[in-house]
């Protein structure tokens, strides 16, 4: 059986379809985008989110900028795609795979000083593409490793959207979750809504319900309960950040189940591409907290449901220490503790 | 200093005022309510709620009904109050305060055979004001005994709301929090918005802030982010019930806030009445857990926060065990464990 993924962006008919997960669980409208302009106001506005979706995204801006070039001397060429990659930076400069990507889209524009713009056009396209399908195969075999370590009858639960609507087809922390329901396990997820954005109401519950998942929603001070009751066999989140001791950064409110499943001595892993994890950071104490705006906590779409100037906390991560972490894993393989020696031999 | 406290309830100009919590935190606003069917409404479309508040508010339902009795005959009088019991019973048939308080005022009025109609009215007024009293007494009596558990510069946590909102004057667990504010103490308080009702941003939030406090609202998975950056002094929160052994039943959340707390060494405090301590319940496997609707988690005044056919799990309480609680904290007095033999002690 495979699944019918819900896609966050395709392309189809020389042209870029984004869907615009502002307007999910609602609506699934998928926007085109046409120019380097369009992709940058997608990215920036946050009609899509994840940072290897963000990634892939700004790999097919570049190929739309190499479209709009029409010179056919290669120093104005990169002149331009230089250009137009700075300006895709700027759409969410804290994003890494966004830089990842517009790097290795002009390191491939680079090697293409000998053919015509027509074929310099063809050649970024599909370095496009290839970076859209390697992130396919990362995820895949993120969850091939992650599914040895579960069984057939489990109830699974995650936090935040670390799913197709982050990357692409399988997720990460979803990836196992996907696989079993194509080898025809009787899987269960519970999907903590995560606020204050709530990625796991509008986004995980949305695209596992569709893809055929047993997902059961919950608020994020159920997930405790669930987990005394005996509920949980395993907790699997994504990461924006692995650091060399296995210190991990996530949406906030991970730590905070990590520490539960410690209690209740339930498995607690960690799904990343190894492009996440990040040797040159020691430990968690370096990573540097965003605080957010407070909006997102006092209201709801417009409707206030706390007291206008109240004051606001909201950090929009957490880090995970690396001893309530059971295995890190990734699509080379699975990382167990001391993650300090174990991280290094992915590389 | 002493505190202007944000009022549920009033009588003025001989009528009942109640405060529509279901409009906070947007709107500050007390009806009227002349009849018992209007007091009736009131409980029952949670314009006030709250266990204690709850009972006072049903002992001036009472006070009305006498008012609108109009028999000079002692067994027609009691008659149509029991009627009117029964009628006031059904408004929240599983709120324990609604019965013994609806019970003490019955028990009042039968003691008032000799009296003439008016003078009934009158003493069933006073009874009502009598026990709207002695809440207020056993809030300030709570918050005495918890405050000589803290410290000036003391940084608090709360959940859902255990305040004058649920109560009268001081709270429960808010008790400490106004009475410090009072002594001039410069202590800090964050409200974890308490999901799916949100009733520590609609109303605890609301009602710190509006006394003074100095309150900072956070999302429920934000507590633990907190308590591991150390930030975190004390937990305090009110309980539904507390059995024999000490185990407790709070709002959703507090369990996985007691784990927390544990976790990081951070005390946690049970703030409670006495009447709230259950000893014919031995252990808290045998407290029910009300599940509520589906509608609370995936819409929000009308708009879809989930995809609307997902599943849900919406329990409404959860139960720490008594080995996370540090002190339960009553108005007779403070009690360590083991609380299996000083809960006796109370009474």
């Amino acid at each position: 059986m495979t699944t019918e993924f819900l896609k966050p962006l395709e392309w189809k008919d020389n042209t870029l379809y984004i869907l615009n997960q502002l307007k999910l669980p609602e609506v699934e409208e998928y926007n085109p985008k046409r120019t380097v302009e369009e992709v940058f106001h997608a990215i920036r506005d946050m009609e899509l989110r994840g940072a290897p979706l963000i990634g892939i995204t700004a790999a097919y801006g570049m190929a739309i900028a190499a479209q709009h070039i029409n010179s056919e001397d290669h120093s104005e060429f990169m002149e331009e795609m230089q250009k137009q990659a700075s300006y895709l930076g700027e759409s969410r400069p804290t994003a890494v795979n966004l830089f990842w990507a517009l790097k290795r889209m002009i390191a491939k524009a680079m090697t293409l000083g000998e053919v015509s713009l027509e074929e310099k056009r063809k050649v970024l396209l599909e370095e496009a593409m290839i970076i859209h399908k390697e992130d396919i195969a990362i995820n895949r075999a993120i969850g091939e490793n992650l599914i040895s370590l579960l069984k057939e009858d489990m109830t699974l639960m995650t936090h935040c959207n670390a799913g197709s609507l982050a990357t692409s087809e399988y997720g990460t922390a979803t990836a196992p979750m996907y696989i079993a329901k194509e080898l025809g396990w009787d899987i269960k997820v519970y999907a903590n809504e995560t606020r204050p954005y709530l990625q796991g109401a509008r986004l995980t519950a949305y695209e596992l319900a569709r893809g055929g998942v047993d997902v059961t929603l919950i608020t994020d001070n159920m997930a405790g309960f669930l987990m005394s009751q005996g509920k949980i066999d395993a907790i699997i989140t994504g990461a924006d950040r692995v650091v060399a001791n296995g210190d991990t950064a996530n949406k906030i409110g991970t730590m905070s189940l990590a520490v539960l499943a410690k209690y209740f001595n339930i498995p607690f892993y960690v799904a990343v591409p190894t492009p996440t994890i990040d040797l040159d950071m020691e430990t968690g104490k370096e990573i540097p907290i965003e605080e957010r705006g407070h909006e997102e906590v006092t209201s709801w779409f417009g409707k206030q449901i706390a007291p206008k100037d109240i004051k606001v906390y909201n950090p929009a991560f957490d880090v995970t220490p690396n001893d309530l972490i059971t295995a890190i894993v990734t699509e080379k393989g699975i990382v167990y503790p001391p993650f300090n020696e174990n991280l290094k031999k992915l590389f």
